[in-house]
């Protein structure tokens, strides 16, 4: 129970601060974006198109698939820190084909600013990332004019039967989380725990690996990198595009050693290197163990529920996160 | 010889006006971003990274190649039409697939705005460019802060020996613009040629498919769609690649009918369809003929020289663009 420890006792209000966080409301757009190409989309069956997906999953017909994926650095992070925004582009989306248990290939990158030095600092932070993961930046569209931006889009591979969708979780699976407990707070933001910049780069591409044995052992029914929406956050959007709910037992949540880091605060962090996943109970421990001998910490926190409610509960109390019936992060519902 | 009417005949203010236009100079931090990330991405023999072509290729071993485009829309044109931002950045990305002789899958976008009214607009004009080219948009990032910004990346596949790459020009060979003449200057810049939007999707799929069967039936050695620098500054971005020059005749350079339209502008414009490409002078009139035969005009406009300087031809007398050894455009070389 030492995760109690570090914690208020006032579930309610965590519930709150949880459904309220900016990044998680950031998330919001997605729904109207999808709508509108929906209809386009679904007139190209070699497309799965799935805007709640951490990747999309283009169909080669021949067993094989496509990921692709883009993701964008928030400008107020180039602001503080271009080395770190350069940087994070990388792990973000080399995460979003990992989670998905794809194999990345390759990014592009458009970057936008006046500034040369800025430049040189986000090229110099994602070729960091680029040494790190051994994926790399093959191409893209610089803008020596407009405000600071940076984007960057990753592509890569995965058997059909092998891909880890996020709207695939059925009531009665575990919810695992796996996540690498071997760092720090970011530099650049209370909410983000960074792991990923002192570890050597074999050490993380077995770590990448992991998701991708998952994958190909078909251990998970769905799964999810954890990003800005946070620990619960995130396994919202799971549970929200799979039509289903789920309860977490904070006191098993997997969180680090550091007494400066309260329950609260790790509710909202993003992770460097952190996923949920579901699992048949039968496989989870077999799912755990893969992701453990990646250098994860695993447990299991909960279970997916047929309820569509995202429920956290402390040693005495439950409250309710989300309530599909009338709340919406995404607002994608199979 | 009747582009020549249209033409104040000051060849060198031409040359120069080609060769100091923002279009084209935009295009130097490539060079400086190709350098920082050379190194790195060197170590990884499964990816043909080459930043001075329209798409990276990578190279999946088994005759297979992915390829991988991003492109950002300038910040100013999302200002005066997000619309034609949205429908603009879908065509600027199916160009860098086609241009390769590969077949375009699908996209991803990464769009940035504090204000929902500029989002829908931009939504609209991709939702537009899809229907026109069937190529879904599966994905993407959306940022509900920030300067307006849109950055779409695009993936397709192509046989790695049917690829039109851009740095494999090679002396005597002839250089052929094939462009859709079908048009007018666009709404936004008196430097874009808007051929696409009043086209029907067959007429454009039938466009699009052409450079695909020029690289199936290996008909050019090089080719690259006319962006930004327009058609005289994108021949030199391919000739410096290629570590060639090239002599183009005025004369015989493919324009639209409109009286309107100068020599001097027609040089600065980029066409909403276009292509130039290099072939063996034996195989140039199959590649013509295909190329025509999509819909576009096409000629041979002149040749591929090992002096590395590309030089502009009029009735009378020549005059250098670029020198490459001296000019740089991307900075780019084999």
């Amino acid at each position: 129970m030492s995760n109690l420890n570090r914690y208020s006792g006032d579930l309610q209000k965590l519930a709150e601060s949880i459904r309220t966080f900016d990044g998680t409301s950031r998330k919001g757009p997605i729904a109207s974006v999808s709508e509108i190409f929906k209809e386009v989309a679904d007139a190209y069956g070699g497309c799965i198109a799935d805007f709640g997906d951490d990747a999309a999953v283009i169909d080669l017909g021949n067993g094989d698939v496509i990921l692709l994926a883009a993701d964008g650095i928030w400008g107020r992070l180039i602001e503080k820190s271009p080395w770190w925004a350069g940087f994070t582009s990388v792990i973000v989306n080399i995460n979003d084909i990992v989670a998905m248990g794809g194999k990345p290939l390759a990014m592009v990158d458009v970057v936008s600013s006046t500034d040369p030095e800025t430049f040189k600092e986000i090229f110099k932070g994602m070729a960091e990332g680029i040494k790190k993961f051994g994926v790399p930046v093959v191409g893209g569209h610089t803008h020596p004019e407009g405000e600071k931006s940076l984007s960057v889009a990753i592509v890569g591979t995965a058997k059909k039967e092998h891909i880890i969708r996020s709207d695939s979780a059925k009531p009665g699976d575990v919810v695992i989380y796996a996540i690498d407990l071997d760092g720090r707070t970011g530099p650049n933001s209370p909410y983000s725990f960074e792991s990923v910049s002192s570890k050597t780069p074999e050490a993380l591409r077995k770590m990448y690996e992991a998701p991708q044995i998952v994958g190909q052992r078909q251990l998970a029914t769905a799964g999810k990198d954890i990003s800005n929406p946070g620990i619960i956050g995130t396994l919202g959007m799971l549970c929200e595009t799979s039509s289903v709910g789920a309860r977490i037992r904070l006191a098993d949540v997997v969180m680090p050693e550091d007494s400066e880091i309260t329950v609260e605060r790790w509710m909202l962090m993003h992770p460097g290197t952190g996923f949920v996943l579901t699992a048949n109970p039968e496989k989870a421990e077999e799912c755990m163990t893969v992701l453990r001998d990646g250098g994860m910490t695993t447990a299991i926190c909960g279970e997916i529920t047929a309820e569509k409610k995202v429920i956290i509960a402390d040693d005495k109390n439950t409250a309710v996160v989300f309530d599909f019936e009338k709340d919406k992060i995404t607002g994608i519902r199979k």
